[in-house]
């Protein structure tokens, strides 16, 4: 008998990526799914492809859905990343770099393609950190989301199947998924997580800004654990000196 | 003071044109949104841009979403549209012209935009000769999409603003959207409906099969209300004649 089938959003970042690891951990037979959304940054997709055949995903696709044409976001419009600012802020309002809709529309995508591949699980890296800023990361978003999906498919609303989102990151902090990575033997080094990337030292070399919030949040995260990040950063060449 | 906006799914098809009909007549600054999601037929669009001027919409976008990458209907991969089937066939499966979480993807675009435009209603022209077939048209999903676009959003999430999802046409026959059509001054011969139109008999004409689902529901629909379809179709010239 096949194992069972998950659909899991992979951006190329380290939550994904151990989101991606707990599916197949969980006994899944992995399909990782990307988008191609008019972000700014190719080197995102570079790092989910590595990411998905280092982790032996089914399959990984790249759907293009040009998220640019609605605009409204740091991430796929003129507007600038912000850099350097307090990592905490509470009640801050929600940072630039989101962009409207993203995960609705992501796991909208995942849906489909979950009801083609006849999945019933669908898996991704939102994270308590995350969810403090977007709200389309917060628990109350991804059950709604869990409620839509079972009344929106063949699968759902003709035979009842009960189709799940899993966060299993939802309640971790950047430092407990990076224990969680490394006990799973997720290689962070092949994940890209840096809003703003830079040239390298080196020609045709693009390394991580360290100044964005996902740069100071990701470094953070690997100072509180005592491990070196093996992403490449600006001006200070590892990660291991925040 | 300006009116408040509305985000208004259309496909180029009568019935979407007569939901962005209606959200004119409520009053609404209509922002049309159409979708190239690899459909074969992109005389959709062409139509769509016509209707979206013709009804006056504040702004017209096309967004590029793949769903051909997922595949899994008829409208998007290599599988064969039918012809020629009865039209009343309850108890009948999904048909293949189904495109997998099609409107959850849509409705979660147009969310997106709707968030960046301060829109608080979305439109959409589904009706219940769709929903018989299609899980993703039917009350059930509206009503969670509704529910799920409240906590998806900033505007829904932060500021308890209550998005809302119109669905004017939902309880209509096609013969009633005609008649409703007429009445908002719709021209119906902008508009295209048919899955699988072919070569009319002018050179780079394009006419109206007049035999799969979609032309059958709609010359039935012109039928029942004793209007002439101003649509072009194959072998019998007009929509006059079933």
């Amino acid at each position: 008998m096949s194992c069972a089938r998950a659909v899991c959003l992979l951006s190329g970042g380290m939550d994904s990526a151990v989101a991606l690891a707990e599916s197949r951990a969980a006994g899944f037979e992995s399909f990782a799914l990307s988008f191609d959304y008019g972000q700014r940054h190719r080197i995102e997709l570079e790092a989910a492809a590595r990411v998905a055949r280092a982790l032996q995903a089914a399959e990984h696709r790249v759907v293009r859905v040009d998220l640019s044409a609605i605009g409204g976001s740091a991430l796929t419009d003129a507007i600038e990343v912000p850099k350097d600012r307090p990592l905490d802020h509470p009640g801050a309002t929600v940072p630039v770099t989101y962009v409207p809709a993203r995960n609705t529309v992501f796991l909208a995508v995942a849906l489909g393609w979950a009801e083609v591949l006849g999945a019933r699980d669908m898996y991704l890296g939102v994270n308590a950190v995350d969810y403090s800023g977007y709200p389309d990361c917060r628990p109350a978003f991804l059950q709604a989301f869990e409620r839509l999906a079972r009344v929106a498919t063949v699968a759902g609303a003709e035979r009842g199947e009960r189709l799940e989102v899993h966060a299993p990151l939802l309640e971790m902090s950047k430092a407990e998924i990076v224990r969680r990575g490394l006990e799973l033997g997720v290689d962070f080094g092949l994940t890209h997580s840096c809003y703003d990337p830079v040239a390298g030292s080196n020609a045709d070399e693009t390394v991580a800004c360290g100044r964005c919030d996902a740069c100071r949040l990701r470094l953070r995260g690997f100072a509180e654990v005592g491990a070196r990040d093996p992403a490449r950063y600006a001006a200070f060449g590892s990660g291991n000196c925040e």
